[in-house]
């Protein structure tokens, strides 16, 4: 009940941390009272504070730096556990004292798990605060961890498996594609957990892990909304601040792709699809990675490749050929390793599934051949920078941002120079990104097929 | 020059192990007196020790439990990477000296990595057997690791490497078509290692791996030839027996397989291949992972399938219908994971790969679809357990499969009761071992073709 689908929230946050950082050139944040202020606690507790004086809220939330990507080989899927057992009991509170608090005040709350990251969050009043604070403290280091608990949630977890994973075909391919485009980068684990690695974990190991990684000096506390910097620190350090600081952690160094030098295809023929699909994907530097500006230019690609209504291929396929349902691309620029870019379509009446994927390829191909003009660059650039998000998104959305952002190394500036890094993105570099990466015999794509009612 | 390329070592070395195999049925083993006898000192090495008088020479060999799927992620080529430095100087030889021991006496010496182990061996006359054994005993323990050594054999592995995978498309496709079939199991990654990570090995790395497995109570002693039992564990004692028990290893348990629910194919295209060619590939049980008989079966499905000139596959496709220059199959069941069982093909004259492959997946789909006749069984049977190897090779082919199968947890049992284990396999065996794993739904596929002169 308190945890999101991983692959799907994590995408889902990554288009809200697009439209946030879009948020940063708009007229709010150049007022300086809404700017983020940090400063670290004296056992190693990154806090960042976004003030959002519109009204009486506050979203409070622990990022640890910790996601499916760091778990140990063949224990996939613990990082993910713990965003489960983080709702059960403490030494101090049942389980369930926590959601009970929030819901008597009229707040809600949820975690999710990334590759890079694992975040709880509170969205509550902001009185209340101090008492959201006191309880993350408390779970942060006080769960109980019986064999009991394990067992019970383990269950949940693999229900949560079979009902979104595999019963549902697009994300059983999804997986398979993910672990062929990368082969030795831990991005290729589904952040769930594989099923027979679920099955296995046990008390012994989420006892190293959660010892290893919830600790003060591995997490971020980020509060944004109807707060003030100085109030906050003070609440900060009579909770958190009580934590002791854990071990030293080492830097995050994962194994990393080799070169790839082959065409890969996925297909998964199930009757249970309905309309075929297919998406292409390529190995591309994210924001941590990348040489200077190149994750700019792959955003910006994305953006006039694929990026809504507005974009090449959905102009050209679903409006103007009128041969797809669907057409886009996608860039999640914003992980600790090297990332994906992708490109995908769908059918639509009487065209098949090969002439929207050759058509798909051939847009690919004119972008890293011709580029893109001058104009579409700024329009898109226009678009990205001045896109504005629901009001009631908003707090939240920023605290995303910053909170991602932190997780995986960056920094307050890098959020606050990101639309002034876009700006000075060039033609040369968006067409160079596209020559240099999206190369189809060093690609890897997925199809999606319905199966014919006479085959086995 | 003291290597054997280890991916190529190792199919040798199992068509070696297969004949070997096939040996141990023959009138030479049925006679006691060529028996193996095994025992263990006390520092917890394994000796195996298989007499062989028809002439003065004895075989040497040393296993240790180490493979490249053992090691840590990130480090890959790190067990590769040992037979090179365990040629290099330690504190009491200087480099080059053992060699130059061995070629005085007119004997020879290699090393080979795979996967699942390690081996270094000798050949000689047994009068030399003592002073082999001390000086594998003594680069057993007192190599010199310095920051020169590494760096210096560091670029002769990578240039190894560049000549012997980076400069063969086929070698280059075969390491991502295995890193596309197997998506968690270690054995995705290549032996040698990948480039990138090849280069970041460290006299921190190497000190740690060598600590960690080269230790007398990791390793199996082989001796084959000219000896007597007793004067073997005479000289063990007085030489490796010497060397103190390292730490305890934990049990070899690696990250294994996730279900497999999609088609993939890999496909290289490259101006370097002269004919196209083309193999499928599927994850099976290993004789260490399968259910009781399934390991046999699959062996015999690979010999009446593909298995030389008698094999479906070679009469159907290249005798009958004449459009392939070779057509086969392959199955490894000598490892200590789940494995693949595999079948190729290449187009003669105006057939094309699609032909052949088309021409192969029917051969494989009536296979599991009909069976096999009794007939064709006990023929396989035959010829798997007449086939003979020649004398040259056989006393160190005997040695390679004790050693094998030691060292990823077998017993000279295993060995000795291989024969009679194929003959009890029935046709519904080989029969249900098809069905249920040569599913085209459910493989992986590499291509290998040739560019046209026109294309990029």
């Amino acid at each position: 009940m308190l945890t999101t689908h991983p692959a799907r929230s994590l995408r889902c946050l990554l288009a809200v941390i697009l439209l946030c950082l879009a948020f940063f050139a708009t007229a709010a944040w150049a007022r300086d009272e809404s700017k983020a202020t940090n400063f670290t606690l004296g056992n190693g507790m990154e806090v960042v504070v976004i003030p959002d004086h519109r009204a009486p809220i506050v979203t409070h939330m622990v990022w640890y730096k910790v996601g499916s990507a760091d778990e140990p080989p063949g224990k996939s899927g613990i990082a993910h556990f713990f965003e489960h057992l983080m709702f059960k009991a403490t030494s101090n509170h049942e389980a369930g004292e926590f959601d009970a608090a929030i819901s008597a005040i009229g707040g809600n709350n949820n975690a999710f798990t990334s590759y890079d990251y694992t975040c709880f969050y509170e969205i509550v009043p902001p009185e209340a605060l101090e008492e959201m604070m006191r309880f993350e403290a408390d779970r942060m280091r006080n769960l109980v961890l019986d064999d009991r608990t394990i067992a019970t949630e383990r269950e949940v977890v693999l229900e949560e498996r079979r009902s979104r994973v595999d019963n549902d075909p697009g994300a059983v391919l999804a997986e398979e594609v993910n672990a062929t485009l990368w082969q030795n980068q831990p991005y290729r684990i589904p952040v769930i957990g594989w099923m027979h690695e679920i099955r296995q974990l046990n008390r012994a190991d989420a006892r190293a892990f959660y010892d290893r990684y919830y600790r003060p000096n591995n997490a971020i506390l980020v509060v944004a909304g109807d707060v003030q910097p100085e109030a906050v620190r003070a609440l900060a350090e009579k909770t958190y601040g009580q934590l002791e600081r854990g071990p030293d952690l080492p830097p995050r160094v994962r194994p990393v792709e080799p070169e790839q030098n082959t065409r890969r295809t996925v297909t998964l023929t199930d009757a249970r699809v309905g309309v075929p699909g297919f998406s292409t994907h390529w190995v591309v530097p994210s924001y941590r990675t990348a040489k200077p500006g190149e994750a700019e230019a792959l955003d910006l690609l994305s953006e006039i490749l694929g990026g809504g209504t507005r974009s090449r291929l959905y102009r050209e396929l679903v409006v103007k050929q009128g041969i797809a349902a669907s057409a886009g691309a996608g860039y999640q620029g914003n992980m600790l390793d090297d990332t994906e870019f992708s490109v995908y379509g769908a059918p639509r009446g009487t065209a098949t599934l090969g002439e929207v994927e050759k058509a798909v390829g051939a847009e690919v191909a004119r972008i890293a051949r011709e580029g893109v003009s001058s104009e579409e660059l700024e329009r898109a650039k226009d678009r990205f920078v001045r896109a504005t998000i629901f009001a009631r998104d908003r707090q939240q959305a920023m605290a995303n941002i910053y909170g991602s952002t932190l997780a995986i190394g960056g920094t307050i500036a890098d959020v606050e120079q990101w639309p002034e890094r876009i700006r000075g993105v060039t033609t040369e570099q968006v067409k160079a990104v596209a020559e240099r990466y999206l190369r189809p015999a060093r690609s890897t794509t997925g199809y999606l097929l319905p199966k014919p009612a006479a085959e086995n």
